[in-house]
């Protein structure tokens, strides 16, 4: 028997973030990335679920959170934090300490969009090439047959 | 024309909040109370409005936030958090330390639930004593049409 | 029958801060922005009022909050903490940490003046691009008779 | 192709995490708790792995990674903790604040014990009472052929 609802269900299921999970360290295997550490964000920014691959180093938890954190919290992808960091070092700055620090701007932080553009939660994922991260939390949200956005 | 779905709407529309700011002020002037500080928070946790009294001192932002904040971190509104607070004080002063700082576990915090009992979002309340903020959260909630939810 | 004043009425009364919370949703309404948080402090630095609209991101109101904060704190318009921004980063990035990170350094965060030019309180807009936040919160304090200063 | 080991693999493989993981929550369900989160820490004291049931509420992920960062910090289960926050509520408010707040002195948070007693992470979990929380965590790391350590 589940529980009653709590209303602390945001966007994302632990089912659909499990999915995405799952299938971003499995793309991170078939590209031959370094050890991956993938973090899930529910709509209200707030962790749904987190896995470390084994060797994945000491700070990669709060790295890909941040990159998830800081997507979210403005409601743009970690491309788009990137440009404004290379543009607005300022704002980039004072966003990160907003954040108490967990603010990331480079690609590897996505959103996760439902149906109608809706945004649902955010991955990070830090291990490899920012570049690389990115392929891999895009390929586990499709996974999961939800939109991802990169921000770019 | 309305903006289109963000996906950042949780639980409480602006115009709720507004209604639950303006009638727990008018609250507090029937009753007579002290300046008043009221923040309500969304199902995310975060500011969805906030007022301030003339006459309220410099803090009252910070203790209404606390009250809401702390009570929809755990899920119980401020009189369990303040039972919480005599019988485990070990635990609510790391409570407050991962909250910032922001759990005040006094009355004063109270859940706003909806259909179901679902929780909806959080209104705080400072400027009198603990138990007459509370009067006026709760009358400002009732008037939006909704539960509050003290704790109690 | 009224509170007696307790020393705590800094520049702006409430009602002062509400027609500069309701008119500056409506610029931004008129003007077709994305949902805008918009912040008022009062002489203090201390919070007055708080608006977020449906669907404006997660952390519009730490982002307003810091516009505004940062803005009354050094007594300069954003466009002047933009400016510092770029040609002293260090002064900026200390800055921004001796406000616990709440000193976002570009336009939106607009000084409120009255008569002779006293500087009443700040006000913060953060939803949409940085100038066109400005323009939100410059037509609030103009509707209620104020000087915006930008810092321009 | 597996990557080379890199020094970061501290205690407790993925794989052991994520049976710990599956397991608690299973064990949550078994015994009709409110929804769960639960935290696996690795010997480092990182994280390794995270999952937020449907229902469980904002703040829990912050209150589980504190009970066992708590934990492994000092080398004691949680119950231990909870005796010397009683006994030594000074100590703990400060170990709290150098551990950044996230240091919770309740049940819940469970040292995991491998051959000849070597700690190899920790276990944290909350939702509903700290002792049933406890209970979950303890069936978890026991599914994983491993030795729980209460603190007891």
């Amino acid at each position: 028997m589940p529980n009653p609802p709590t209303g602390f269900d945001h966007g994302l299921t632990l089912d659909t973030a499990q999915t995405i999970l799952r299938e971003t360290l499995a793309e991170g295997r078939r590209l031959g990335l370094a050890p991956l550490t993938v973090v899930v964000l529910d709509q209200a920014g707030q962790l749904k679920g987190l896995l470390r691959e084994d060797g994945s180093s000491l700070q990669r938890p709060a790295i890909a959170h941040g990159k998830a954190f800081g997507a979210i919290g403005l409601g743009f992808g970690g491309r788009e934090l990137a440009r404004r960091s290379q543009g607005m070092p300022g704002f980039m700055n004072s966003y990160s300490d907003l954040l108490g620090g967990s603010a990331v701007p480079v690609p590897g932080g996505v959103l996760v969009r439902g149906e109608g553009g809706r945004i649902l939660g955010a991955v990070g994922v830090s291990g490899d090439a920012s570049d690389k991260d990115e392929l891999a939390a895009v390929a586990g949200i499709r996974a999961a047959g939800l939109e991802p956005d990169t921000g770019d």
